[in-house]
């Protein structure tokens, strides 16, 4: 299989090239970045069968519609989404394929009630990756403070992700620190919002924060329901 | 074998984590993150046995005088190198163990005259993996215009880097587009500076760029000349 990390840093976002057999996949694309998407997949031969956003981002604008129009992938986002403009909606333990692999889907609502998660079960001695969006980031968990979202929600969410085993690989859609992975393991024992006892104390945790709103929040939601294509 | 991949966004550096059996290699540690290599040694309860640069930098300070002191690891670098404050220089051909693994240590160079790479070898299903400093970048390579840089000797050694096999994953010290790896056939077939026919193409191509001297050259050799410790 395939991999290939790819940085954004104006927003800190990761997106994730995936592919088997000549089948690629594109988690959390960036439209800004487009062009280097369409070069890869042509310099690796590859061709893109789906672009999936894990929930509808409030700090960039996502390439959904543009590698839909410049490839015919299919684009995907969760069914609680309220973007009309994707080929498909995913739903909690749907598998999603790709080549000899899939991606199995874990809706994990609390940062958006659209969020989800995406894992490639273990294969060999390589161990599952999990791909967390901003459910679970490096050290830290996204904000839950709008677009629906609920801290106890995403409490729920989180000890879902930790049953996933400690060897399970975390690539998160987000860091700001210079990080690229994690394991569920490293994150359970270090990730300081996983060290409170229950899902009041969480909550407590994440409504004390008073963050400011996103910067590029009302541009990049309304592009974003238009599959970012303005 | 654990492995990160770690990203210094003032300098677009990357550093590696590798670590088997609780033993661990720090390849090109930035003097900044210091705090996070000790955090993340400490999180996964590791012992950092060594730490190398690729070459001396001339755009960050190395990190590897600050991790002696506080790890008392083994700290290389080249034995072209003027530093003199490292614990041991390694050479062309050398082997450096750690775990049940070992770096295999190849004299590139070009970019300087200190400039190496490292080789993890291919294990199972997983192919080698090559560190591979300022030689080989991701579609690009590393200037050749000071600190004994050479563009005929960069081309041997892209050369002898072409010899590993195309299934050798590429993972260089830095990058400035959000790529954090490639491999040695991907870069082979796409990397711009290698579709010339010959060291001279080459020369003609890297002579002919006219860069401006890093920002911090000045400042980064005399302080990497002293292991970052000034």
């Amino acid at each position: 299989m395939l991999f290939r990390q790819l940085f954004d840093s104006q927003t800190s976002t990761y997106s994730y090239l995936l592919a088997d057999r000549g089948q690629a996949v594109l988690i959390d694309p960036v439209k800004e970045h487009l062009d280097t998407y369409l070069q890869l997949l042509s310099d690796l031969d590859l061709q893109l069968v789906m672009a999936l956003d894990t929930h509808t981002h409030a700090d960039h604008i996502t390439a959904l519609g543009d590698l839909r129009e410049a490839t015919g992938c299919n684009t995907g986002l969760g069914q609680e989404s309220q973007t009309r403009c994707v080929s498909f909606n995913f739903h909690d333990g749907q598998s999603l394929a790709f080549g000899g692999r899939e991606l199995r889907v874990l809706h994990t609502p609390g940062h958006t009630h659209d969020s989800y998660c995406f894992l490639l079960a273990a294969r060999g001695r390589q161990p599952a990756w999990l791909f967390s969006g901003d459910t679970l980031l490096i050290r830290g968990s996204g904000r839950t403070d709008f677009q629906n979202g609920s801290a106890r929600q995403q409490w729920s969410s989180l000890q879902r992700l930790l049953d996933l085993g400690d060897d399970t690989l975390v690539f998160p859609a987000h860091d700001y620190k210079g990080w690229t992975c994690s394991s569920i393991g490293e994150e359970r024992r270090h990730n300081p919002r996983l060290q409170v006892a229950n899902a009041e104390e969480y909550a407590a945790l994440m409504d004390g924060q008073h963050l400011p709103p996103p910067r590029l929040l009302n541009v990049a939601l309304a592009a974003n329901r238009a599959c970012g294509r303005l």
